[in-house]
C-alpha cells in the first residue's frame, strides 16, 4: 500500500480511536497578548529530564507566538471545563476575556480549576509533517483532584475505571448456559437501584417510613396540592404504586394534610422530605468516596442518555413548579 | 522553581491525569524475532504526510530492535484486550506465543482484534531525555468497531460519551432549590431500571405475564424445586415480592408445577423463560445500538462496582446450580 492510498479522513477516524485527554496550551505573543488553543496531541516523553510534547498545525494562527516565545503552559482540562475546551478550540479573538489567571513561573497564562498544569520551557522543536512538534521541559506543575475530560472518536468523554479483573457478582458457573444472566443490563440496573434504595430504607425505617412514603414526600416538595392519581403519575418511574393507605399513613404521621381529594405537605412533612433527600445525598457521597468522583460522573452521564433513549414520556414533574 | 525541585513520582502522577488509549507496538529484531511492548505515549502528529509518534525508554530491552528496524506497527487496543496489554507490559520472553498474526505490509507482527492498527515506517527518531521519540509514516492502517481500552491515572478505563451539552431530563427550573433532584443517583438508577423494565413489560403482557412472573421463571431456570420463600430471597434485589397468587397464576399458565410446597419449571415454563430472557437481550441490543457498545460496557463496569460496594449480601443464586 503506497502513501498515495491513504485517505486522510479515514486516517483521522482511525487515529481518533486512540483516547486522549484534552489540554489547553497557552503562551504570550511578542506584544504580550495571551494566546491559547485546545490540543489533544499532548503526551509525556521523559521523567528525567522532565519532558512533555505536543504538536501544532503549521497553519495555526498561533504558530509565531509559540515559536517566538520560550515558555508555554499545558492545562489538562477537568470534565467540568468542556465549554472552555470549546472556546479555545474556536477562532475567537477574546478567549481570555473574563478568565481569572494564576501567577506562574513565566508570563504564560495559567488557567484555574484544571486537573493538572505543566509550566514548560521550550526544549526543542521538530518538524512533524503538517505540524510542528514542541518538546518542553517541565519547570513547575500542579494537580487537583478533579475528574479529567477525555476525547474519544471525535466526542468528549469521561472515563470509568476498569477493574484489573472482570468483576464477578456471584460464583456463577461458567457452564450455565441459559442463565438469568448477571451481565444483563436490566439485572444490573435493578440490583444497583434496589441496593441503593436498601441503604435509604434503613434511615426511613427509623421514622416508620417506607420508600413509598419517601417518593410521595419528594414529589410533594416540588408540586403539592395534587391528587393521588397525579402523585402516582410522577412515581410511576419507580415502579411504585401509591395507595390511599400510604397517604393515610402520611396523614397520621402529620407529614401530609388532605384537602378533599388533594394532598398538601405540612411543615413537618417538608422537613422530613428535605432530611431524607439529604440522606440520599449522603449515601451518594459515600458511594463517590468509594467509586471515585469520575466514575459516578460517568455513571450519571450514561444513565441520563439511557433514560432519554428509553423514555416513554413521563409527565414533567417540574413543569408547573414555581 | 528549578528543575531540581521536580519530584519524579509527583510528576508521573500529574502526567497520568492525561487520559490515553493503550497501544502495543511491534517490530522484528535483526534475527527476525518478534518484539513488542505496551505503550501509551502514542499520538498522531500529521495527516499530510501521515505521521504518528511514540516514545521508548532508552533503558528498554527492545531499543536495538526498534532503532535497527525500519518498520513497526501500532495497535490501538480494544477494551477486551486488557490481558494482552498486561502481557506486553511484562518482561516475559514469549509474548507472541500462541498469538495468531495477520500479514502486513512489512514483516512487523500484526496482532488481530484491535480497535485500530497503523503500519509504519520510521521517518525520524529524536532524542527525548530518558526516552527516544519515534516518528513514523503510516503506510497502511485499518480500524474495527471495537470499544477501545483507555488508561487514566494508572488504571485501565473505558470511556463514556459526554454529550455536547449537559442532558436535562426535564424542564427543571434552576430556581428550584429543595429539588427531588433529577441528578440524584438513586433517581437516575430507578428511572433507568423501570424504563428498561417497561420495555420488557410490553412483550410480557402479550402472554398475560408481569415482571413478577418473569423474575420467578428466571430464578427457576437456574435453580428449581425450591419454595416460595427461597424464590423471594432471590428476587429481593428487584424490590419484588412474589405471592402465592403469582405462583398460582404461573401454574394456571402451565409454566410451573407445584409439588407440595416446592415449585418446578415445566417444559413450557422453561421455553417462556428463555424467550423472555432473549427478549431482554434484544432490548439491550437495541440500547447498545443507540448508546454505543463502549458506553453500555462502561455502564456495566460501573454498575458492577456499585453493586459490589453496596451489596448487603444476597444469597448466591448460582451456588447450587449444576
Amino acid at each position: 500500500m503506497k502513501q498515495s492510498h491513504i485517505d486522510p479522513k479515514a486516517l483521522r477516524n482511525a487515529l481518533g480511536t486512540f483516547t486522549t485527554g484534552v489540554t489547553i496550551i497557552t503562551t504570550r505573543d511578542g506584544e504580550g497578548h495571551a494566546v491559547g488553543l485546545t490540543a489533544n496531541s499532548f503526551n509525556s516523553v521523559s521523567l528525567d529530564p522532565p519532558l512533555v510534547l505536543w504538536s501544532l498545525a503549521k497553519t495555526a494562527m498561533s504558530v509565531p507566538a509559540f515559536t517566538e516565545s520560550t515558555h508555554w503552559n499545558v492545562h489538562v482540562l477537568a470534565a467540568e471545563q468542556q465549554s472552555l475546551s470549546n472556546l479555545f478550540a474556536s477562532k475567537g479573538e477574546d478567549k481570555f476575556a473574563g478568565l481569572e489567571l494564576d501567577n506562574g513561573v513565566s508570563d504564560a497564562p495559567l488557567i484555574k480549576q484544571c486537573t493538572a498544569r505543566f509550566q514548560c520551557r521550550t526544549a526543542f522543536t521538530h518538524d512533524g509533517g503538517d505540524h510542528i512538534i514542541f518538546i518542553g521541559e517541565v519547570i513547575a506543575f500542579d494537580q487537583q483532584d478533579l475528574p479529567p475530560l477525555a476525547f474519544q472518536s471525535g466526542q468528549y468523554a469521561v472515563t470509568a475505571k476498569k477493574p484489573w479483573q472482570e468483576l464477578k457478582l456471584s460464583s456463577a458457573s461458567e457452564a450455565l448456559e441459559c442463565s438469568y444472566s448477571e451481565d444483563l443490563l436490566g439485572y444490573l440496573l435493578g440490583r444497583a437501584h434496589f441496593q441503593m434504595l436498601g441503604k435509604l430504607q434503613k434511615t426511613l425505617s427509623a421514622e416508620s417510613m417506607t420508600a413509598a412514603h419517601f417518593f410521595v414526600l419528594s414529589v410533594l416538595t416540588i408540586q403539592d396540592d395534587i391528587s393521588l392519581e397525579q402523585i402516582n403519575a410522577h412515581v410511576d418511574y419507580a415502579g411504585q404504586e401509591i395507595t390511599y393507605e400510604h397517604m393515610a399513613e402520611l396523614v397520621s404521621l402529620d407529614a401530609v394534610k388532605q384537602d378533599s381529594e388533594r394532598y398538601v405537605l405540612t411543615e413537618k412533612g417538608h422537613k422530613a422530605a428535605l432530611l431524607h433527600i439529604s440522606e440520599a445525598k449522603v449515601i451518594e457521597e459515600e458511594l463517590i468516596a468509594e467509586l471515585g468522583e469520575g466514575d459516578v460522573k460517568a455513571l450519571k452521564v450514561i444513565l441520563k442518555r439511557l433514560i432519554q433513549h428509553t423514555d416513554p414520556g413521563l409527565p414533567d414533574l417540574w413543569a408547573n413548579a414555581s
